[in-house]
């Protein structure tokens, strides 16, 4: 079928012409900055044809005669599959080829030259780099050109879906509370209010939710206004319900309309000294504020990642909740592999039904990556209707999945092996898994960052000179974002340092390119430890539930405590599990969780 | 002793008085911002009291009633035995109660009041947070306060030892070349000429050195100027011999006197873009220059540390000389031991005559720290008649100690155990000896820094809910200083890749305050592995040669590889060192390096 994208391309390039407009930078995201926006600011996708429902990360530029997208490596091979034809050609945001978007620019425009933007889907940091290295070549920035007002007449309305209390029993903290926490935080910035853009953190402020604005995550479109003498929630009126109405009073938070917060921050007098997070504010909006901007922010993002007791009581239910449907979900494929049918769409698609099975399961926290074999080695792979494979014969199974839960979010990777794996599969298996666990076990002091722990869990495939390139952690909220800041555990520098109550992911793989990847996937809970002389050290408390495959193990090249570790691992999540199966299940699960022996 | 301290400070109120200062700041170190200043430029440790043969880093502030001395956490217990008497107390630089000096300023003065500084002695960076803060205050900075020259009658003079080439056949790279490397990455940077203020990095680049100007450091007093068309040493013309003159005239490279480079930088035209390294460029000197500056030169510092194939032959020479001095030492230490009378004090001497009986040997590398029992838990200790302690029964002694050879520079710890150790000492000497190895053996890939590796070396201390609290591991100089940037292995993160030719110490270590100090460091140099369709790999060579306290393991906590890493280093040091012994000193060789087993 004949791509449409040319079209848009050369529509797009015609009002470019009546602005004046010589190069438009389309950004990939939202006035928030989500890392998955909903439908309507999904232009960047729909105009380039680089597109998945886990949403890609790019930014285009149109300029007279070029289309460029500039994608990072996790993107790489699908560009490569869906840009033909579109008229865009793919530019490397990261890997030795890199090409930084904005020397880019500068080296291929002139003076003179104009660059538009729509400064609302662009932060202030990122529009502050733009504009400042375009002036410095004598070139022009627009930031008032929202192109899809003019190119893209089908663009899906902004989202109206119902908000609903998350229960404050279940998040074990008040909306009063937090709006307190969160003016302590500002003060401590010297501000004297705040305007919150990310979405996480408006949702985690009002302990508000809802379904379908974005795909896979309870987040809602707002903005969210506070001062010791005002409260203001900025959201499409038909959002919200009387119970939410009744919920948003009771805590002295008025409503808005969403499209009102340039006028409210226009009309904030000079002695506002306004706290805006320049990394997730608009530069739209920021353009309108009228009184003393204050930027930072980061302690507020900070207390959304340190997650109560309460909620890490009801974690413990989401887990036993999404082991269950794991179970089922695993159990199938045992039973149905034989016939050498079963399809990664069909599998994804038996996964989401076993999972929202239960009714406490809002969605799915990700468009699951199914990879059987060859595809299982794409570290960011979504079936699609041309690459799905069929489980033909003996191979390797990766699926990375989770669910929302009114308990809290899940995000579990486990690989099996259908049929016989071989020693080399085996061995690239275990050498990842040997990561997981040693990850899973150090202990720290306070004061350890997570880049600081990352090597653990390479070491052993280093060794062996094999590599993964993402990350090995990042952080998860509570049925919030499956991705959320500032936590991780990664190769790059990130200052901010683990805490008690902090949520994250453990997962080293490895990818043999064309025939396989391994990845094993637990969530960990940061806790404290000891405290004694040498210093007050914390601990990781792994909290996911789904046995390992034991096939996998080569126990040869594991100790004793590893083997140990797997072992008490198992235990747990039959102890946890066993109660909430059928005894066909338990036996399964039992077998499953069979001691490993050297 | 009555201190004269307090006289000191008498004395520097009424200059300052007289020079309308209400507050002076004192640095520690001298015009090139080294590590260690020649004699000349310790008038902080002379003024204050405190004051080490390796050093103590502090700046000491001096208002009208308050005379204060800040120093880091390395130094706290020495601050405590040294400053009272003198008149000022301590303030922490670091740690929980760390007290920033710039705010205690801005905070303790009035709007209208002056801050006097020696500018020579201050980095351009330090000088210009320091005077930005001030001035947001109110307050003025005069960077013209010489006050060593009006407080300080017997201050030493300037260093004038005579210079000597450091063979280019040792070094394997002409000075020629060096400046062609420094000019491409000055270039690099966008200027054109280069003022070299760091005296380790003038030494590299000249292939000269000295004895004396610096205790432990082969280094001179100097400033380097590198353009296309010209060339100049600015150094005490005494400190040149007739060879030393004709080499540099080789090289194309003019003298001037040391004291003629402000002027020097006041005459450069407007089109010279000087490149300068604002940490270690004087603002004293900055404040003269007429051109143009770059700030900039970390390429510099870059090229320095990563050194030729040919210096890494004679390295294995220097570390083959420093195994042979530290047999001969440690076999005297348990030859006498029995007499308990052996002091650190004596022993320290008796190992610097051992170094210094190779000719090759220019200097010890720094103050040994050379520690039993308790005083071996001071992480810096250096022995000093009040503190010396005599090795009177069985304990542990710690000795951290390196020679500057002409083929290298050499730094090693090793911890012994006379008499019989406890099972406790056993299993500490162990966990930390556990991350010597560790750090050892790791493969990593191209583009790893030294704070991803860190952990390696405190994981197993950490899992036993211990720690040390200082660095892992930093880089070692050529015949030039002991610690060199920019490399380094540390919990801090330092954006610098680890490079095939960087030399990095490797010292975990574990302290139990008021009992033992554990300390078991070698130097590795890094080296390519492996490069595969994963990655690029690079590897650690451990370099130093002599064995690890056999008595001091607990196998019962080693992994069969770990066991194995040790007789395999054991087997190497041995064959190395053996051809250059006595056979009596050969058996005793033989029997510490012994197979380990289980």
């Amino acid at each position: 079928m004949k791509k449409k994208n040319p079209e848009y391309i050369a529509h797009l390039r015609q009002v470019m012409a009546e602005h004046g407009i010589d190069a438009v930078v389309v950004s990939g995201t939202d006035p928030h900055q989500s890392e998955l926006p909903p439908a309507h600011w999904r232009g960047r996708e729909w105009l380039t044809g680089l597109w998945s429902e886990n949403g890609t990360n790019g930014t285009a530029v149109v300029t007279a005669d070029k289309a460029l997208c500039w994608t990072d490596s996790r993107f790489f091979i699908q560009a490569s599959r869906q840009l033909p034809g579109t008229g865009f050609s793919m530019m490397p945001l990261d890997g030795p080829e890199a090409v930084d978007l904005i020397d880019w620019l500068t080296e291929n425009l002139n003076e003179g030259q104009t660059v538009g933007i729509d400064g609302m889907t662009f932060s202030i940091s990122y529009a502050q780099r733009l504009e400042q290295e375009l002036t410095d070549n004598g070139i022009k920035l627009n930031d008032a050109f929202p192109l899809f007002d003019y190119i893209y007449p089908d663009r899906p309305a902004q989202p109206k879906n119902k908000l609903f209390i998350h229960d404050e029993k279940i998040v074990g903290e008040t909306v009063a509370s937090k709006m307190q926490r969160i003016m302590a935080e500002t003060k401590a910035e010297l501000a004297n209010a705040v305007l919150l853009s990310a979405l996480d953190d408006i949702a985690w402020a009002t302990n508000l939710r809802t379904a379908g604005d974005i795909a896979f995550s309870p987040i809602f479109v707002a903005y969210l206004y506070i001062s010791d003498s005002d409260k203001v929630l900025f959201i499409d009126p038909e959002k919200i319900t009387p119970e939410v109405s009744d919920f948003l009073t009771k805590y002295g938070v008025r409503q808005l309309p969403y499209d009102k917060v340039c006028n409210f921050v226009a009309s904030l007098p000079k002695e506002t000294r306004l706290l805006m997070d320049p990394a997730n504010t608009s530069r739209g909006l920021y353009d309108h504020v009228g009184c003393t901007p204050v930027f930072g922010g980061a302690g507020i993002a900070r207390l959304k990642s340190i997650k109560t007791d309460t909620m890490l009581r009801n974690l413990d239910t989401a887990m036993e909740k999404d082991g269950v449907a794991l179970v089922r979900f695993f159990m199938m494929v045992e039973k149905e592999f034989p016939t050498h049918r079963l399809t990664e769409l069909e599998l994804s698609r038996r996964l989401r039904a076993l999972r929202l099975a239960d009714e406490s399961c809002v969605d799915e926290s990700f468009a699951p990556i199914l990879g059987w074999n060859a595809n299982g080695a794409l570290a960011h792979y979504e079936a699609t209707e041309e690459t799905n494979a069929t489980l033909d014969s003996d191979g390797i199974l990766l699926v990375d999945s989770g669910g929302q839960y009114i308990y809290g979010t899940t995000d579990i990777t486990r690989t099996v092996a259908l049929g016989t794996p071989t020693a080399e599969q085996k061995r690239d298996f275990t050498l990842a898994a040997k990561g997981t666990i040693a990850l899973a076990v150090i202990k720290f002091p306070v004061g350890t960052r997570g880049s600081q722990l990352d090597v653990l869990a390479r070491q052993f495939l280093w060794n062996d000179a094999k590599a993964y390139y993402h990350g090995t952690g990042h952080g998860v909220g509570f049925f919030i974002n499956c991705h959320e800041g500032p936590q991780s555990i990664r190769t790059q520098e990130n200052p901010v340092t683990l805490e008690p109550g902090m949520i994250l992911s453990d997962e080293p793989a490895f990818y043999n390119e064309g025939n396989y990847g391994f990845r094993t996937e637990n969530l960990m809970v940061v806790e404290p430890w000891v405290k004694n002389q040498y210093g007050e050290f914390l601990q990781f408390k792994t909290v996911t539930l789904f046995p390992i495959d034991l096939k996998l193990f080569d126990t040869s090249i594991m100790t004793d405590a590893e083997i140990k570790w797997v072992n008490d691992y198992h235990a747990m999540v039959r102890e946890r599990l066993t109660p909430l199966l059928s005894s066909e299940e338990a036996a399964w699960l039992a077998e499953k969780t069979a001691p490993l022996t050297k």
